[in-house]
């Protein structure tokens, strides 16, 4: 069985910066996750349930069975759907390679940030569209962090993203996914596919911006890799923590960073 | 006297995919380029007009001066301003760095595509706020070709696109600007500085974008500085020939390409 590999591992910290991740980009990625009333939809990949809060509570009138493959995930996202009262929601622990679902089961299915962690994301994709009824959506977010480009420019910082983008390759995973949405979706032969672009900018003109989605996700992303990508030798601990100061110094320096996720929607013929 | 060097030079072809350029872009840099009725804006480096019809047109009620360097771009300017029975703008032979305006002079102020050609962007931007009045607003808008990512991977194409880069260098201007803009409108002191990014995303579900934006105007731009690239020795002339190869392929492979353009807005204190 191909295991996810999840590069980013399951600390307390590793949930926390999730959750604050998903609270940054709700509006960004989230603004049109809309679905008619009484959808049966399955979100594959929940992890610690930071898309699932946001997700259920946009759509509550709808029905989520939202599942991952690690125990301890399951667990967490459980206590948060139960501490936040949301009752649309039932979680599983299922594997995305051979979900416990008959075939067309849900009129929707999404996955966000979980096909860059795969090692074979046609195969899952390809067990999302068995379990999705005909005419059903596919919906799938993910970053790309080549996307990623910044100024003052910093050899550093550009070293310090690649090495994360390094690791997950290692663990055969792909950080660049975003702008292959289009023929990953063609792969498994989708109709009315469209994939956009969701853009996030920050200069010192958007503080919380800043703080929330530069330091606090992106940065938080690149720095929880330090250990690994120095044990494996992809990067030196010196260029790295470098690396990792220039990012953290954009917004002092009166710069900008620029990152892009991408969203793509289509249907089962 | 410190020149513009123009490096995609100035012939007819090159006066064609500027306008082809402008056309596409229309919706993506100038959805917003609105002024208020019976403003007097001033258009700095317009060249051959091609953003000009269309600020112009958009703005009927308002009075445009379009001021370049080149004499031949002026000539061009006014041949289409004329053909196009554009009635509210004038066109002028004008150094950006030296204009024979008296100081506060416009309601307006507008550069587009133009600060990445300079050798000195800030003083040509202190110049332009000279002309504006107090209160007055400036705007410019840019592109980056490091924000440039796509699939299939290329680095024949990355190549072909950092001779570009490489190449504007030389000429001291600055292929990477937008990302500037901020810092750029702080050093002249502008406040309510507020930077978009307009990314433009193609795949092969848009045949139409995919033709005049990928293929007609950035490969194309691309392939403007063939000759100057090679005989500047900053790229061989195969490396260059397969990456245009690869980014006119994109489509073909049913890859994606990703640009962002930057438009920034500020005030004169």
């Amino acid at each position: 069985m191909k295991e996810a590999t999840y590069i980013h591992g399951y600390s307390n910290e590793e949930s926390l910066r999730l959750h604050l991740q998903a609270n940054v980009l709700e509006s960004i990625i989230h603004n049109d996750s809309i679905f008619p009333n009484n959808s049966r939809i399955l979100e594959a990949g929940c992890g610690v349930g930071a898309q699932t809060r946001i997700l259920a509570s946009k759509n509550p009138k709808s029905n989520f069975i939202s599942v991952d493959v690690s125990e301890d995930s399951v667990r967490e996202a459980k206590r948060i759907v139960d501490k936040t009262n949301i009752s649309n929601v039932e979680i599983k622990q299922a594997d995305i390679y051979k979900l416990p679902f008959k075939s067309e089961t849900f009129d929707s299915v999404i996955v966000c940030f979980v096909l860059e962690h795969l090692n074979n994301p046609v195969q899952a994709l390809t067990e999302l569209k068995r379990v999705l009824k005909k005419g059903g959506s596919l919906m799938a977010i993910e970053g790309d962090h080549g996307s990623a480009f910044f100024h003052p420019a910093s050899k550093y910082a550009n070293d310090a993203i690649n090495s994360q983008i390094q690791l997950q390759k290692l663990n055969g995973g792909d950080a660049n996914i975003g702008r292959k949405l289009f023929p990953l979706f063609q792969a498994i032969n989708l109709e009315y596919i469209s994939i956009s672009p969701k853009i996030v900018y920050v200069d010192p003109t958007k503080p919380k911006l800043a703080e929330d989605f530069l330091k606090n996700t992106f940065t938080a992303m690149i720095e929880g890799v330090r250990e690994n990508a120095i044990q494996n030798r992809i990067i030196k601990k010196q260029i790295f923590e470098k690396g990792i100061m220039d990012l953290n110094q954009i917004i002092e320096s009166k710069g900008s960073f620029s990152y892009t996720f991408f969203k793509g929607v289509g249907i089962k013929k």
